[in-house]
């Protein structure tokens, strides 16, 4: 293990898991929103957070998303005292876009650069899931895959962890965020845990047509099979407007998509910028129709991951 | 519509429906055994079928499997009145490894040449699907698909039909038909209707890692993809040794490989001949000391389907 410097300044992803076919499964990085983190190996033990954002989010690092993941971090690094780490968060937690992801991810990346790289991927992502636990309880990598492979990535297995990038085209992506909460945990509570086999069958077709449009860059492909008779079904009712603003979009051209992670956020994938405005718009229109107060993004999937800033 | 030649033989492939976790959506074509078919187009309605083969099947034609894909073809075709079939099947009906697939399968591609190719081959998998009706009541295209495109094939969905060829490299195929029956009926019937959301999402994993491992050609992703958490435990109660024969020949290098269709027999993939013909050898062992009598095949995956032959 090698020291390759002391400090290191990284910008960490928004990520849309699930991609409505793939629930648990995949997910893909966007290049907006993103976190920003600072950190610097410490003499002092432990992980020391300092806020620069608007969160508030908890100062113990036992209680923090990026403080755990960095905990399980020094933990297999002992030459190592401790971090500081100077977080100025963008991505709003509770957006269903991997807010607590990027966080994960974002760190482990820096402290992995700071150590030349000592550790692979699937090693970072391990630790990063030690930051997902805090957040939702879960240890789950939907979120984290994407952000620290970058693309779209493939979680086959959990037990053992088993993450496969997917070689995808660079897709268009317009996200809206409704400000509603939907807390992860409740978007699992309400999930039937059986599911009807011929349903499976369907959703299992349209996994495999999805994997193979995006490695063969069919469009057509990806957009027939960007449909969720299983998850979707249940989670939409808790998101106002889902159906109308989905239903809008695929008729402007959109390739499809649905919810992004457990919500509230939508996605929806295109294949040109016009139409991904277009989509936007439309993502617009709805929400000031409601009443409801939002934000949106247009921006591209995210090919590389976390990136090294300085 | 054109005729382009009275009379034409082809050679119709057996296939292996599902390959493990892909249930009713994935199959692939193999290069042995397989059917031979002569057809003619004839002045008499309706299809006379001459059986030149073992397996004295129905003659009316509405009862034989290639007769009812013919029957349904001329319907399309009104400007033909009729077809003889000179069968010469050499799949056992039965087997697991869609004999009545490539009967059906064989036929209408022989018809469709004649016709100077006028129907596409989603036509013609529709054609065939009459002909599965026949064989087990179900309209499926698990075996006629990769029996007409060739290849590994997706059947992402039946209503509305979609096909897409999934580009696979050239594996060894091993497979062996122990002499027993397993009905496809009863296969389906003890098959539960709802399966836990966890297991669908273990196999929608081995799915997508199944479909991405054979796009890119990546053999470990294939072999840690062929596995099965919903179907393989219930259905390999029906058939002796499976279990034994799968554990040892993947101890012998086989890739994986489970049961063919809704069986009897089972099928390993392998990356060289020199591991195909182990796990031969390991078929027959234990196979042998079961005392059960059996058909192997050592063969490989079938790019192009249905032959013309002259």
């Amino acid at each position: 293990m090698q020291i390759k410097q002391q400090s290191i300044t990284v910008s960490s992803p928004a990520t849309v898991a699930n991609i409505v076919c793939g629930f648990d499964i995949l997910g893909f990085a966007i290049n907006q929103p993103e976190d920003f983190y600072t950190l610097t190996i410490s003499d002092t033990k432990g992980v020391t957070i300092i806020n620069e954002d608007n969160f508030n989010l908890p100062l113990k690092a036992e209680e923090n998303v990026a403080g755990a993941a960095l905990l399980a971090f020094l933990e297999a690094v002992p030459e190592i005292n401790g971090f500081t780490l100077i977080s100025k968060k963008q991505i709003k937690p509770g957006s269903g876009i991997g807010s607590s992801a990027a966080s994960a991810a974002g760190v482990v990346v820096a402290a992995n650069f700071l150590l030349n790289n000592y550790f692979n991927q699937l090693d970072l992502v391990r630790f990063a899931m030690f930051g997902e636990k805090v957040a939702s309880g879960v240890k789950h990598a939907d979120n984290i895959a994407p952000a620290i492979y970058g693309g779209v990535t493939l979680i086959r297995s959990i037990f053992p962890l088993d993450i496969i990038p997917i070689a995808a085209p660079d897709l268009y992506v317009t996200v809206v965020h409704p400000q509603i909460e939907v807390r992860t945990a409740d978007a699992r509570q309400i999930l039937k845990q059986n599911v009807l086999l011929k349903d499976a069958i369907k959703q299992w077709g349209n996994i495999a047509g999805l994997v193979a449009g995006f490695i063969q860059h069919d469009y057509e492909l990806i957009s027939r099979s960007l449909e969720d008779v299983i998850i979707e079904p249940v989670r939409s009712i808790l998101i106002p407007g889902f159906y109308e603003i989905k239903n809008k979009c695929k008729e402007v051209g959109a390739l499809g998509g649905g919810i992004s992670g457990s919500g509230p956020s939508i996605f929806m994938l295109s294949k040109t910028k016009d139409i991904a405005i277009a989509v936007e718009n439309i993502m617009k229109e709805v929400y000031n129709a409601i009443g409801l107060d939002y934000y949106t993004h247009v921006t591209t999937i995210n090919q590389q991951g976390v990136k090294i800033i300085n």
